[in-house]
């Protein structure tokens, strides 16, 4: 037995596409690269970000902007590390649309910075609807999530530039089959760049430190040559 | 620094509410126990329906609403059992809110039914906000995800009458401290029952059925009282 429901939402993502679009624009300029970071509660997006800061904090001025449904238990975190953190308070919502993203943005100062992290609420569904105006989508499936998480959660794995697999080395004690995780994520989105990684080990870091690097080059010459 | 963002939504919260108000008037009506089954993607929402329904579903008739926002994965894990099953497609929508389940009752038909178990969205923020007009709200926190969560998803924690701690086997891998998450859920809802379950092994459901039951003969005895 089936059951429909569909909701019309698409004014509210032509606003929210516009703002996303502001965004973009004022990243360019500052030669700033922004990274959207999504995933389910508890997937590890926090721990994930620890990681990322020690690796890059040293080359790379690092910003962090901490979106939470009320608390500021991640933000008090990477503060600890010294790292430039705005904490936003989403009163409730489960999202981050695009419109807060820029007003949060404007608040927080983004011209001395060449990275920022927004540190999305803890969802696989609402995050991947609202585009932000990032350059890079990075999403994280935890493995204890299962590996059929983008049969479910389609949309997420569609929007996402890199899918990094976080806890891999639980994976046999969840029967989580990475590959069978690629394939279903790949059937989504032929190019999403899939690495398994470990925050707590920093197994697979390397690669994700790399990918980021790349990009954050491209953009500083992008800056340098205008 | 701190940047905060509400959004004015009392208008369709008081719709909702209305709509939740009459499925609960239907189901004390047919005597059936509705229960909003709530949770993270992979917290283990169909493996503790699957133990339910292998321990109750002998003597109770049970319907499952599975809501999903694309795919009917877990609707045919569940009808494999025999058990009466609705897929309820959100359109990419969140969460269910009450009006949509009561057009979704009206289509599976409750008369027939003792229990009925409502599979959400897998989230931790949005279902919190839309009371669907359960008689119970049963929340599943996976040990994966960290005894943290009720300091950041503090809503769901609170509306819940129920807290199941899912893959408690794994408390030690996580360094998951069950007594400190139940602390934290207990300071949002002293009332909140706290189970640590295993939907693999078993383990904690003699406590999860006991409770149901109890809630069963309460709703079958005003039932025939009425």
């Amino acid at each position: 037995m089936e059951f429909k429901t569909t909701e019309i939402k698409e004014r509210v993502l032509a606003d929210n596409n516009e703002a996303a679009a502001r965004t973009r624009e004022r990243m360019r300029q500052s030669g700033t690269l922004l990274v959207n970071l999504m995933g389910s509660p508890g997937a590890g997006k926090t721990s994930v970000l620890l990681k990322l800061i020690e690796r890059l904090g040293t080359q790379y001025r690092i910003g962090v902007m901490e979106a939470d449904v009320d608390s500021d238990v991640d933000a008090r975190t990477i503060a600890a590390t010294g790292t430039r953190v705005i904490q936003i308070h989403t009163g409730g919502l489960c999202h981050m649309d695009a419109d807060m993203v820029s007003r949060a943005l404007a608040s927080f100062g983004v011209e001395d910075l060449d990275l920022i992290f927004l540190e999305n609420i803890g969802n696989l569904v609402c995050p991947a609807e609202f585009e932000i105006g990032a350059d890079v989508r990075m999403m994280i499936l935890s493995v204890p999530e299962g590996d059929d998480k983008p049969l479910k959660y389609p949309l997420m794995f569609s929007v996402s530039d890199v899918m990094l697999v976080n806890k891999i080395d639980t994976a046999p004690i969840f029967d989580f089959d990475f590959d069978a995780a690629v394939v279903r994520a790949r059937s989504l989105n032929a190019q999403i760049v899939c690495v398994p990684v470990s925050a707590k080990s920093g197994r697979g870091f390397d690669e994700v430190v790399q990918f980021l690097r790349m990009r954050l080059d491209e953009r500083r010459q992008m800056h340098e040559n205008n």
